[in-house]
């Protein structure tokens, strides 16, 4: 899978030389080119904002660099590649857009800055997401976060010991607690159930902690979970419980 | 005020080597001090992870380099900073989040990786949080936006020019479209509105683009926003229209 990225800061992505990414990147299954807007300014002192129209604080980002960034990349693949402008405006970035954009070949993320961007590059961008409400200072760490969690959705990226099957959200439930070694450590012992060896008392203990800590702490995400007949009797019994 | 950062990847915070976090710290308002867990192994291999008791796939961060860190951080400091854990257990991290975060002194990020962490360095750890319902990697970039997104927050690092007080989100509302020069470009005028000159109507205008822009996109946000008379009277007339 291809990403390109149009930025102001190409140094951030860095961010990408470690871990997973790295791997993926390494095993040739997701190839990353980050741009710099910059080099598309026409004036010499490569400048890519200027004051908005009608007044108010900040800077906009000027439309022509984008639009000539957009346009060279069209003429090297041939194709407009999938365009997402980062923006708190777009649709909200949850696991299930991962998926949907996991099955794409190639997606172009374009990166805000400032005060944002001339609202004219909008007719050109396909998509604008948002990853959460809150205010960052770029797209730039929005589009890692994305990134980030699409690409350990393709095929080959995740070893299979690293399989994302019991991980928060892929069945809207959160994660089980999970314990390693040693047993007993600063005078706190792993649950007995865990050192039972018994497989289904494990499966129903681990279970049951990802009901009861899903519904303590994220109970609007029990309406999207499938849930069997015996997972709705243990949320009864723990509702009541908590009265 | 302060970060520290306990990861395996430190060197993936180069990221704050740029734009407005490296000004903040430039300007001693912020400071950020990443530090390896693995330099906190007590093993020849530094050796972090094993397998999880009771079984499954991935392997689990030990508590014990993790224990380890956080004291030396404690004997140093003379206390223990503020420590959050990033996990999609945690609370949803969003704009009002981020103000409360901003009024502290020092605050330790503490970046889980693989499967996660062993569940008994819960009871060290004084807050957990989520930036969003997707699976990433680690808890680095998760931290990357808090970090940015509390440090915009903090007296001094953003200048006057670029105030958040227009910002999606700050209200509830989001942002108006911005125009930069030229006023044609590629055949695409700016809106007369914003090159009249005529303040008020000028402030009328943006106002009821954020409505709308608010209404179509995230109607849910409109609940806690702070709604005029008029503000109220301009959405019931687009509701009307669009049905």
């Amino acid at each position: 899978m291809k990403f390109d990225i149009l930025t102001l800061f190409p140094e951030m992505f860095t961010v990408f030389e470690s871990s997973i990414i790295k791997r993926a990147k390494d095993k040739n299954i997701v190839d990353i080119k980050v741009h710099d807007i910059r080099d598309f300014t026409t004036n010499k002192h490569r400048k890519v904002d200027d004051y908005p129209y009608g007044g108010g604080a900040g800077m906009v980002m000027q439309a022509q660099p984008i639009y000539d960034a957009i346009d060279h990349l069209k003429s090297i693949y041939g194709y407009k590649p999938y365009t997402i402008y980062l923006s708190p405006r777009g649709r909200v970035f949850k696991q299930e857009v991962a998926k949907e954009l996991s099955t794409m070949n190639h997606i172009l993320f374009l990166c805000g800055h400032y005060e944002g961007i001339d609202e004219r590059v909008m007719d050109i961008v396909d998509d604008q997401m948002s990853i959460g409400d809150f205010v960052l200072t770029g797209g730039e760490i929005p589009t890692m976060v994305i990134i980030d969690s699409v690409s350990r959705l393709i095929d080959g990226v995740l070893s299979k010991n690293e399989s994302y099957e019991d991980e928060s959200f892929s069945d809207s439930l959160l994660e089980y607690p999970q314990y390693t070694r040693p047993e007993e450590f600063r005078g706190k012992r792993v649950p007995d159930v865990l050192l039972s060896g018994h497989h289904a008392k494990i499966d129903k203990w681990r279970r049951e902690m990802s009901l009861k800590i899903t519904y303590e702490r994220r109970p609007d995400l029990l309406k999207s979970a499938s849930l069997s007949k015996k997972d709705i009797e243990y949320i009864k019994a723990i509702s009541k419980k908590s009265k």
